[in-house]
């Protein structure tokens, strides 16, 4: 299965694109730019999704459901977010088909045109807040913690399995406040629980930061986000939290009671992540033998498969097999005991390597005399015989699962500490971005201008303002000009 | 809360329509024809989607995830599936919008259009199978057993909240086998889920049974469904599965490579169920009061209100609560404590039962003199004060909600096997349908000409030919034509 994938040193794109088709995650569709997540690959994505839903949940958010089709009045009622979306809008005129006049064909019915067009959701802002409106009349309806699961489009010309597709699944959520200080406070926990899951589950380390003016969303005050480093030296951002401050309030009018008597706009935030996730656990941990799951979202996380001659041997192995397998599913472990007869162990191995299960036990008769196993790490590439006398398989498993998380993300954590230079002159800046890639530290003089100049010069945007900068002095590495911190610019997915 | 709302024998359906509004369940939108599910129905929902996904996936089946929109060509390909959803198909047209030329408002770019139009996706049988034609080659890729959670417009005319909406949730298995009789018995084991599901967990009797040729999915050999039996005597379908035979393999070319090494069209099934269940809930089991939920999906289960006079009270009676949410939520119970003091206990009675909360606790100072809880079944509307000593409250109150749903599912059973009358002549047909409603079982020619005169002048439908009916002689109530045995009339939603 395995045998053709293309090396990452070679060309990492390609690489790319070929392992998630060949890993059954997703493949393009017949309709440009829309992808088909399959069955594997939609398995991880519910993994995120319920974490990510248990997570919104203990920090006191409510899912709901608004519509898919926003009017197109209402997207521009907020001047910045419309100029932001409009050029990328699937726009829905007409509600009926019929036949040809010549009954060959199908046709869409011209007396069937809407009086108003709807635009599909490329976010759900408008039409969430102008349902806000109704909502919220006193400072007793406030907080308002919503989250949606949904799809949205955004018609792209130039797309990729699941980094850049005119339509992606995510969460989008919408809150609404009575104070600034409570919306900014929102706006940085969801920043957080965004950084937290990709560390934890994902085993993905981030950058937190704030987006430069020119990087906002489209109709924020602030864009908090975090940002991940790829194996290929190229920046992901893998999540935005929104501060919008009073701007969809003021857009549709949503205004409070607030205790002491008065009327006030509602603060406001946004904050969602996508199936763009997907694109970067695969980007950050996979090698040329294929996937790399953590763990923590690794749909199958042990796989056993029976070394064996004939019948009679496969069934005394799945006796055993089937212990084992108990034995780790009574501790919540996903397990797969793969007897097809169709396939040879050999190519089961690099069929599981390539769809990046953590673990993979082989068991033959020689394992049954010795009451031994060979387990065989995904991460590592390597594999060991354990003797099983005195050992409790379970619990060996689960310090093992975790140790694979651990040792997949300090592999990140030190590759992105390594791919973060600092350039204090323009040609250390370029140097760096064209012979080494990653982030790279560099002083800024805040200006728009300077950043577009950049951007033109060198590819490189600035991913964001680190939370966590220090207070120093310096000079901007295109103009000259004082800056007072270092950003973070990267070449960027 | 509940004060206003109207007598189901009033205005059953303007009762439907202030229940579900004021039970914060659903609500319209600004786009006509399209709900936002609020906050509080999504719970339910999420509870409904739980289940359900855990169902499908013992049967074997897995999610993925397929493109909202659909070529025009593609929906076209299988001719009486086209002829089902032309007349309300939203279309997108164009993929962009911008600036009019005076600056004033945004339009959508006339140079902005697509080359074919995509319709969104009203079912997705067409995409699913032009993707399944590269994802089976042979005999080894099948069973394929895929199911998609996801949104669908179907663009309506005349809509109300769950029942009947422009745009709904729902899930969509889409199946593909070797051999016609596989395929067959897929179809029925998961109108059997559907039955098994609505029963256990929605307290929603069923009749299982096979839609007539003139009621059949458009595309479909045979459509199995379930049908349910509202308080008003209208019936609900509740969910269906189709046995789809070859009709989208040759129309898109699906074919495999059997074992024996010829070459054959691959047998399909498609079956869903939607946010109508919402509605189903709703109307079967609900009172004047509001909602009465099953145990099973409600989101809160057990609420405990303190009565009290100043916080002194409070606080003794809210470390007793505390004591008794920890023991409950440890089995597993879903309860909420509501010390809010915005709001007298009355007001709080009326809002949960206007909710459905099967179980209330009235906590008060004597409560805790007397170790005893006032305990209220929403169900029957009846309370009980229990003294604890002696009693183990966990296990009482898993009892209780056992019994609760049990008893509204008897009560739903009682009510569907009252409103199930058998009718002879034509006479007596109208008759029933007219003055107690409820399912007519009658006996019918078998023509389709027969069936459409029938609903002309009675506006019922056969609902389903019941999978237990009897062979039975008899003459068709319209026409005095044979017939071999009797099937479920009823006027519907």
């Amino acid at each position: 299965m395995s045998k053709g994938l293309p090396k990452r040193s070679e060309d990492y794109s390609l690489w790319y694109n070929e392992l998630v088709k060949r890993a059954d995650l997703a493949e393009n569709s017949a309709v440009r730019g829309c992808m088909v997540i399959k069955p594997y690959g939609y398995s991880i994505w519910e993994k995120i999704q319920a974490q990510l839903d248990i997570m919104f949940k203990e920090t006191g958010h409510s899912n709901a459901y608004f519509p898919l089709f926003i009017p197109k009045s209402y997207l521009s009622k907020e001047a910045s977010h419309i100029e932001g979306f409009a050029k990328e809008c699937a726009v829905v005129t007409h509600y009926r088909l019929k036949n040809s006049e010549d009954g060959k064909s199908v046709i869409v019915d011209p007396d069937a045109k809407l009086e108003e067009e709807l635009i599909v959701r490329p976010t759900s802002e408008t039409v969430i807040w102008s349902t806000y409106k109704n909502w919220i009349q006193s400072y007793r309806d406030l907080p308002l913690l919503v989250n949606q699961w949904a799809n949205v489009v955004r018609w792209e010309m130039r797309t990729r399995l699941f980094l850049r597709t005119s339509e992606f699944l995510w969460q989008e959520g919408h809150t609404a406040h009575a104070t600034k200080q409570e919306a900014i406070d929102e706006t940085v926990q969801m920043m957080n629980v965004y950084a937290q899951f990709a560390q934890e589950f994902m085993a993905l380390p981030v950058v937190k930061g704030v987006k430069t003016e020119n990087e906002r969303f489209a109709g924020a005050v602030d864009t908090y986000c975090i940002e991940a480093m790829m194996q290929d030296g190229k920046a992901l951002q893998a999540g935005t939290s929104h501060f919008l401050g009073q701007n969809f309030a003021k857009a549709f009018d949503v205004k409070f009671a607030t205790k002491e008597g008065g009327l006030e706009y509602v603060w406001g935030t946004s904050w969602g992540v996508s199936t763009r996730l997907m694109g970067a656990l695969i980007m950050a941990h996979s090698d040329d033998n294929g996937l790399v799951l953590p763990p923590k979202l690794a749909p199958i996380q042990v796989v056993i498969i029976p070394i064996y001659r004939g019948d009679a041997e496969l069934e005394i192995l799945s006796i055993k097999a089937k212990e084992i397998m108990a034995k780790l599913k009574a501790k919540g472990i996903s397990v797969k005991f793969d007897n097809r007869d169709t396939f040879k162990p050999g190519w089961k191995f690099a069929e599981y390597e390539l769809k990046g299960v953590p673990i993979r036990i082989a068991l033959g008769p020689r394992d049954l005399e010795n009451n031994s196993l060979e387990i065989a790490r995904r991460d590592t590439l390597t594999k060991e015989t354990i003797h099983l006398d005195g050992v409790i398989l379970e619990d060996y498993i689960i310090g093992l699962l975790d140790e694979i998380q651990e040792n997949i993300y300090q592999k990140a954590f030190s590759f992105k500490n390594e791919m973060t230079t600092e350039a204090d002159t323009w040609e250390e800046f370029q140097s760096i971005l064209d012979n080494k890639g990653g982030f790279v530290s560099a002083h800024w003089d805040g200006t728009t201008a300077t950043e577009e100049k950049i951007k033109e010069l060198s590819k490189a945007t600035i991913r964001c303002i680190p939370l966590d900068r220090k207070e120093e002095e310096g000079k901007c590495i295109l103009t000259g000009q004082p800056s007072s911190g270092r950003v973070l610019f990267a070449r960027a997915y």
